[in-house]
């Protein structure tokens, strides 16, 4: 590449395990940046390793970025799990956890809430907004790094996630870029950041709480909103350090679409100019229809059988209560009316996803549902 | 049911072999018959655990065949193999090979080219077609059953195979139902009995020589061709046991649809028709291109390397040499023109099958292709 | 069996999921009582699919048990995890968590904290402590029964866990029998209970606090101990309702021991008789050495490099800081003095388990250990 | 090292593979010669991913190798399949086969008898002995080459091991390292090669035809074997050229043993002395008892039932006709006499190996068996 580009973008690779060979397992790290002022960019995709299309989104946002004016910097961290990416059981990939202990791959963020509150209770009531923020990353990355280094060691799991969440402690937004089985695109929105989903291009969005149960987006915002919370609640004043962290669904996993992967980099280009990265001329958020639910209406339904499925809708499809959603071949009654069992809508919804097998034992998560959602 | 159709179609269960529980895996067979002279059917579905399209294809054929007239007998056999279907390993199933040992669950069917040889020897000039087929249908049985109850016992796959091949071992038919990765549908013909191409309603049909390697269809055709031609060469005149046994690929595999699988099913009773099994006025095969190819001209394209895959061309597409077939991502090199390598089309050909996942090794089977095809 | 022994002893078995053949898997309950007064005793084996002896154990207590006079009654259930015990890869068993999601099998039993408050609240001062007991097991009987019947339905891990947990609902004292991967025999025991240390016939005991992790044991002593504390507070005055529940480590995963497992059940009979169940004459806890420890003093070692390790101690084995317990041998050093790396004892400890294969990455837990234990 | 030393020993790497990150996966070869005449010993380890014992065994002939003269070369490649090695499902490695397509590691070597007759045929008579030796080396180098370079590409499994067997290709003796699942130590011998039994120091040997089954070291002694056969058939007078191969099963996999492997590594020591590789006053075959067996002779015993297993005998222990072998728990008959089936030894016989998990399907492999041995 020309001088001037290698400037702007930088690659290196940092190891975050050994496998049973002894041999490091890379992760490639890509930086770019104009160094003009602006937001610190994260966005990571693959923790999953059979959700793969993230890698194609960061391919194409780095052919856009190579020609854009940033403020700021951009920081993107392909295939961020070389572990989970490489476990093949049969043809397909089983990367969502750990193969020895069934440990979910994107469990092990840290997010420490009494560290929060102590924290909180220790700031000067004359430092500034930056000050705070900055002296609390600190504090981040040096706990981070005492986890990473104590005595008796740690998990493969929490080792990966705590290297990548090092990467990210000096983030102002955070992009973990993951695929459903088979999925539309959907997002994550945590309730206090609602506003991003009018930024994002993404027709699903489920709002969550701010409560952590391992993931790195969640990591980011929890911490990041409760020490707004805890110092308003301290000083009577609002706080905002302008934290924003959010997973994107960005379809179906075990696929790899470069052209509409180049469409799901245009989404989060328009997002990011919404948040001042690039130019807001060159990138917008696209003009369509975005629906909303909140977690508590996100509902996951599972089979009581188990048999041979055929699922009967597709994701995004609009389905009224009552609706067959799927059909179970039982293959001991072929020739009497139990052959085939059907599994009904308990009410209006919208599939979001589905299983990708068609061969499920009983309480497999046939469908994941959208309910009183709204327009957004 | 009605009495009279329960007597024309039965039910039962075997054993085909016991879990780590102690519990016996049961397969169920169908039945189905007027007594009226006739050939004997056999078609079996899912030998391989994540090819469940079959089953679906089984049961449409018996919703036709309840309400059809048939001459001689036919046997149907879904979900074949209750251990294959049941290796779950991610959410897909790994239903190829026993995950104890590797061993492809259709490769240890019986035969036994000297038997074959000595039996020809042995046969009076005299004898009628009739009683040949008959006396070695006999030698056959009791072989497979003395193989399986030799004192030292015999592998899971072995046995499993075995047992299901007794239930054929009358049938002057036998239709073996499996499915490709991500595939068209297609057939594996005998050169022997090319003129079934026309009699299925199966778009793509590959012509496999007489050898054995340890498949069903190659168990049952290599076995009564090899006595034919030994006769043939003994007694200088021809002889037609009329036995043909065929692999029928109905499309991906993971994939329940009840709609294609009855126009699946359609195909197959035009073939029975053909047969005289069912009414050639009731049941015809279609009117459409097909295309056939020898086995050697059925060629594997390999990748020589490995990462993340977008497969550009469609099982069924027409493919010119030099096209892309597919685009590998190279996560090490996004930033530079190694991003995308892409995987070119040796010569002219039609893909028929690709694999399943978007992560590929080196070595990895991408697509099994025809060339040198022609329109029959 | 003869009629009165049939009497005391009965068999039958309950369904607790589907596979994906359609046909439901079931679990072996045996019941043996001589309709004396006495505690309800709960024994469960092989929640995790490889850990089998435990299976073994509740053959010898039933062989002994068919000879002694039992107070109360007696609930055995061998193998309760079908779908666990079932699911190969390679040559052993993937039995400690769901292959499709990773869901460990032993997470998902019933407790709600804010139920028993409730609970606790709304009893009325005067009632008994019998009738208060058996007023909560009809709770928590129509609580599993409530989540069991969802409309949108349950995971197969919880299905199961709730299944079996409504077994044990009326037990007073609950035993769930486990292996390690190499190990030794060792017992969890919450604090409440410290005294069962003296009353089980096992060496190793670890002192677990009243939280709730997902465990069986720790449903069940967590409601129980929950329960007593809450109606101490609001009455001022002791409770017991006698209930207790332990995880017992019989050794080693993947393994079968006949003679080691008759030990086994004899310490079981032991603590039995201890309870009252069984009589004391006839059955003591052994004269031996008890190890106790905190929980907090089980400490996890992980190794901090991938490759292939000799287990240089052996499970109980009393080991000094300093000593190396494992040697990993570096395949791409073999010629130079990096070889072999060390991993040593950050402290005085006896290793309790360690992982059962010589291949690891890093982050793997290598072993876990005593530190600061104390004799019992 | 000192500089001597490192010019006696050499180490590179070369890729033979990529994973599905995109990155290439070596092996490391290392090379020890004093430039002396002599033989090419070729030894790798590894080929199957979880029989780990020979890269111990390596690493003590490199420490051996480094204080002794050795006449010819010593080529030693630990670890050769990257790819298996990091195979886990669940704790262990499933390190036997390719989890994608169930092809076993040591099955794809090359070896075409007609190219040996082919070339046989046009040998001149006056080429000397060494001139025909290393004109047919050049030409199996270059069908491997041809292979590996096929524009359709090649399977995973089939490249791994062409590029082992180009490492070989001008190998005089050839060492396969292996591992049986719970195992004694032994070897098996080519039938043509009889008198090596003597000079490993390995206590059971198994002798084996000249035939090729895809295994390294059949691919090298049928090669040799067959070309001196051809070539004796036609020129009437023998040849010799001095090639060997051996499959050397050092005990039970997924161990890691140095003291063990140092003796192993001393037995093979003691064969190079013999083959004119090192100074036979310092090594020597150990005075031992031997037994050998035909492969005829060396007979598999499978389960006729699945249920959970004790192995009642030991690798290597003499046992009798009716002896009990195995002890099959059935969970559903604990309170019958059905509790235990046995599995009885059908004559004479010594285990040499058995299944490594208690859990087992019907058609287990049990056990493999010595039987009509004989001492050498």
């Amino acid at each position: 590449m020309p001088e001037a580009e290698s400037r702007r973008l930088t690659k290196h690779h940092i190891a975050v395990a050994q496998n049973a060979s002894g041999r490091s397992l890379n992760v490639p790290i890509y930086k770019i940046s104009d160094k003009r002022p602006g937001p610190t960019v994260y966005i990571q995709s693959s923790i999953h390793g059979a959700e793969v299309q993230g890698n194609v989104v960061i391919y194409h946002l780095l052919q856009a970025l190579k020609k854009t004016q940033i403020n700021g910097e951009i920081i993107l961290v392909p295939n961020c799990n070389p572990v989970g990416t490489n476990i093949k059981a049969g043809e397909y990939t089983m990367g969502r956890f750990d193969p020895v202990n069934g440990t979910n791959w994107n469990r092990g963020y840290f997010y420490d809430e009494q560290q929060v509150r102590d924290f909180a209770s220790s700031v000067d009531q004359a430092t500034s907004s930056d000050d705070i923020k900055s002296e609390f990353r600190g504090l981040l990355r040096s706990s981070i790094e005492a986890k990473l280094s104590q005595p008796w060691g740690l998990g493969l799991a929490q080792q990966l996630n705590l290297k990548l969440q090092k990467l990210a402690v000096n983030a102002d937004i955070v992009l973990d870029l993951h695929n459903g089985p088979v999925s539309t695109r959907h997002v994550y929105i945590p309730e206090y950041a609602k506003q991003a989903a009018h930024q994002f291009s993404i027709p699903h969005c489920i709002f969550i709480p701010n409560v952590f149960a391992g993931a790195l987006d969640e990591a980011c915002f929890c911490t990041w909103w409760s020490l707004q919370d805890r110092l308003e609640e301290r000083f009577g004043r609002g706080f905002d350090f302008g934290v924003e962290a959010f997973t994107l669904e960005m379809g179906s996993q075990e696929v790899i679409d470069f052209a509409e992967g180049e469409k799901d980099a245009l989404g989060i280009l328009g997002y990011l100019a919404c948040k001042g990265v690039l130019d807001t001329q060159q990138f917008k958020p696209a003009n369509m229809q975005r629906l909303g639910v909140s977690l508590a209406n996100y509902k996951t339904l599972f089979t009581d059988f188990g048999g041979m499925v055929e699922y009967c809708v597709k994701p995004g499809q609009k389905v009224k209560q009552g609706d067959v959603m799927a059909r179970v071949l039982n293959i001991d009654n072929l020739d009497d009316e139990q052959a085939v069992r059907t599994v009904i809508a308990p009410c209006d919804l919208i599939p979001i996803l589905h299983f990708p097998s068609a061969s499920v034992l009983s309480g497999t998560q046939l469908y994941k549902c959208f309910t009183n959602y709204v327009e957004l």
